[in-house]
């Protein structure tokens, strides 16, 4: 039975079931101390009614209140840094530095400030006035939003601190999280710091909220239920799908961040030029994390020949040579397991690895390679994402191939080209960058994808089925705010009754209007 | 047998089915000369794959020719007037002056004009530039895109001629139109003028497309089909979900404008300042175009008393003096008089109209009246579309119902408050006004919905189920283009090898970009 409690309408209060789990250090395979709640319905429609009831508050406060809860919640999660560390460390195991303390926790706390600066200056909202006719609108909040985070990043996606519950919130939601499985304890630290800011900032008791886990059946209900505004998950394909069926059903929009292989094409001059360190730049890109990224370059295509074979040989060797890192979790283990057998199974052979390790849940740095011919006999099976520690390389038989094998690319989050720096990989690269394109969220030039910046222009999104829907970001302020709010147009409104941002005087003298056509600060003419 | 061929990759050619259909002459009642025809898949088949050739070409080619067709389109709609408007005339009986040829004609043709300068333009597509990381994006050509359009705007929502097509192909898509049964004639003579005007521009051959009808079954393959980009739909509710989830279960974007109810609340004050007048305003925005209007204002919220008991007797008395005017078609006039029975048997009373009328296709202008406690006992029943000339009064008991009767309130396009001009109705107003917002698409202050302006700040969107996703809108340049769009981010890509919008120097000195966090003309600093 859970000893630990759910945070609902403002409390930490005992869940309504019984039901509990616990989670494990997976670089030990050992059980961690602490029960977590599995809610039932009565704790999902407790959050939803509060959560509504803070919605309706939200849509009318300035977004100061917002703002400064973002702001001072980053302060908290700097102050319990060393615990937080700690925590998402054994539940994860993920190294506690660089990775933890000195990259992803920075990184979060840097996306809660940025998403507070967003809502204050409100640019992210695309205010659009047309003087003449006296019509204005503007993004404003969707309502109650759920977050189901991924296993990951246990700060920076973390359904109670991470990218889409910044985005949520600063787009004026009310977020319910629903955490992770496999680090219960880190959410349950990251939402009693959300709860004491929350609370301090003086927002409503259902601004933020957590649940552990729910059965799936109610987490179908809950993304369409009338009351949800719209959800964001990052996760398995399998049950994001499920997710997505439901939320569609019921006309609730839902963003998605599935699964995706990243194709990388290393052209025949760049392998010449600089063959050597391109084994560095894979082999960095490819292990960082275990592997585990959502844009981890797990599909190579090469064309066959000398430097590709030494190639293979050099990245073979640094796999070899790496102790393999634990896995998230021992789902992510036997899921990684079934995968490479997948690819085995549908052509490919292992170069390297293909078996689980010790202690606790790690599997050896696993490589397997497939050539043109045979991918091209099954390009569905052989995109199967395996998650985790492994890649496959494509050798295509010539130069020619490549095309062909593009063109069997399922949509990803990213895609690059390295080609050499005289021009002699160009028309190769003319030819191929079309058909590449469409098919990637982001594509990448001389770099590996495991860089995801928290900027303006970035897009962590891409074609279905990478996601739910392309025109949509995660990850980059203030696009990724834009997913969560509907639009909301003001005919011959009365002056007094506009929201801030579309009254001819903004609210600031920062944002971003788009008024008579013309993006502009300041007031409107003639005001 | 069809006489009249499809346009399928650059030509008009003999469809592959025999299966045929023809229209009608809805004022009459009589079948209008011409055999259309029903394609199949074939059809279907070929012109995804001239669309998808001519994506390709489109993607590498600059906004300059798209634009030139538009401009030329348009150019060659009005020189075809006479004739678009006689056979739009003879399809729809909408009025050919002022409507079809005063009204709506110059809509559709300012539309294609403000496309084209939107694409030369390029802000629509959001252009990001990040200098320090070197990180670019912007949103671009999503492929192939459907237009489904509905019966009541011939020309300003035609599939090859309306807002759906003018930003599909402004964001650089080929769009496959698939006629509306109802006014085929009028498609095809818009479709043999987007044909001349698309190869004088150079466009590629499947840049234009046109079938005429196709199985429900093929509806749903297309709508999914792995080739199609997205699709833009407006028509009936039980046909449009039907392609939703299909198109969903595809993970391709559909956008779908299905059916609102459009809320109208005229406070007490209101009425008792200016009843005489808003019985002028509500008949004239609820019988134009015999209430076949997206954003037509079909139900009424009024507070029981003498005022509203004169206000519905001052309708009535203009409806009844309004000769009914013809319907669409017989399936609308079918329609109709379903819905009117629907909200009968629900528990609404006649107060006139109610039965079909001569000759052709009409229906007696009706009004209905429910009190609120009826309503709130059937609200979603009472909320039924009655597309066509008939409006439901909703008299609540007091002013305090009217906040419970909001609150049932499906979403809508629009939604409106009438209040008076001394602040008796403040209060009220600011009470009810945070439970409408949310649930329409567009607010408007003393004045009816049925006026659509095609402005940048213009929402014809709304919360499901009158649209599939709050965000987007079908009306309004730049938003429009938007829905058939991806985002695509460029990563440390070669500067010769960014898109035109992305390069330091952009391609004209109008388009707006958001550089390193600031909307601005002009290059990027440091170029």
């Amino acid at each position: 039975m859970a000893n630990h409690p759910v945070l609902i309408a403002g409390e930490w209060r005992k869940a309504h079931s019984r039901r509990s789990f616990s989670s494990e250090n997976p670089a030990l395979g050992e059980k961690l101390p602490g029960e977590y709640p599995i809610s039932d319905w009565a704790d999902c429609d407790a959050a939803l009614a509060a959560a509504t009831a803070a919605a309706a508050v939200l849509r009318a406060s300035p977004p100061d209140g917002v703002a400064a809860f973002l702001d001072a919640y980053a302060g908290r999660i700097e102050a319990r840094k060393a615990e937080l560390v700690e925590v998402a460390h054994a539940e994860t195991g993920l190294p506690k530095a660089p990775r933890l303390a000195d990259v992803e926790l920075p990184r979060t706390t840097g996306q809660l400030r940025q998403a507070a600066a967003a809502a204050r200056e409100g640019s992210w909202a695309l205010p659009t006035i047309d003087t003449r006719l006296d019509i204005r609108s503007v993004l404003t909040a969707i309502g109650p939003v759920w977050v189901f985070g991924p296993n990951n990043f246990p700060f920076a996606f973390n359904s109670v601190a991470g990218g889409d519950f910044a985005a949520a919130l600063a787009a004026g939601n009310p977020v319910i999280a629903k955490a992770n499985s496999s680090h219960p304890g880190t959410t349950r630290l990251l939402a009693e710091e959300a709860h004491a800011a929350a609370r301090e900032a003086g927002l409503p008791p259902g601004t933020v909220q957590l649940i552990y886990r729910t059965s799936h059946e109610d987490g179908e209900r809950l993304v369409s239920d009338p009351r949800t505004g719209a959800t964001g998950y990052t996760g398995s394909r399998s049950a994001g799908l499920k997710l997505k069926a439901a939320a569609d059903a019921a006309g609730k929009p839902i963003y998605l961040e599935l699964s995706a292989v990243n194709p990388v094409l290393i052209l025949p001059g760049a392998l010449a030029e600089r063959g050597t360190a391109l084994v560095d730049e894979f082999v960095a890109s490819s292990l960082m994390g275990t592997g585990q990224f959502c844009t981890n370059p797990s599909l190579v295509l090469l064309v066959a020949g000398d430097a590709t074979e030494q190639f293979i040989a050099g990245v073979r060797a640094r796999f070899d040579a790496a102790a393999p890192a634990p896995l998230l979790s021992s789902g992510v283990l036997r899921s990684l397991g079934e995968s490479v057998s997948t690819l085995q199974a549908a052509g490919a052979s292992l170069v390297t690895g293909g078996a689980p390790a010790t202690p606790g849940y790690r599997f050896c740095n696993t490589l397997l390679r497939v050539s043109g011919d045979a991918f091209l006999a099954a390009p569905g099976k052989l995109q199967t994402e395996a998650f985790g520690n492994a890649a496959l390389f494509v050798v295509a038989r010539d130069a020619g191939q490549l095309a062909a094998l593009v063109e069997t690319l399922e949509g990803s989050l990213t895609g690059g080209f390295y080609t050499d720096t005289h021009g002699s990989d160009d028309a190769l690269h003319a030819k191929l960058e079309p058909l590449l394109r469409p098919r990637v969220g982001r594509l990448l030039n001389d770099k590996m994808p495991t860089g995801v910046a928290v900027t303006a222009a970035m897009n962590h999104g891409g074609p279905y089925p990478s996601t739910g829907h392309p025109g949509f970001t995660a990850v980059g302020i203030p696009a990724a705010l834009r997913r969560f709010a509907m639009l909301q147009c003001y005919d011959n409104v009365r002056p007094s009754r506009l929201p801030a941002l579309l009254r001819d005087q903004p609210p600031n003298d920062r944002v971003f209007r788009l008024i008579d056509g013309e993006w502009r600060r300041g007031p409107a003419p003639g005001a």
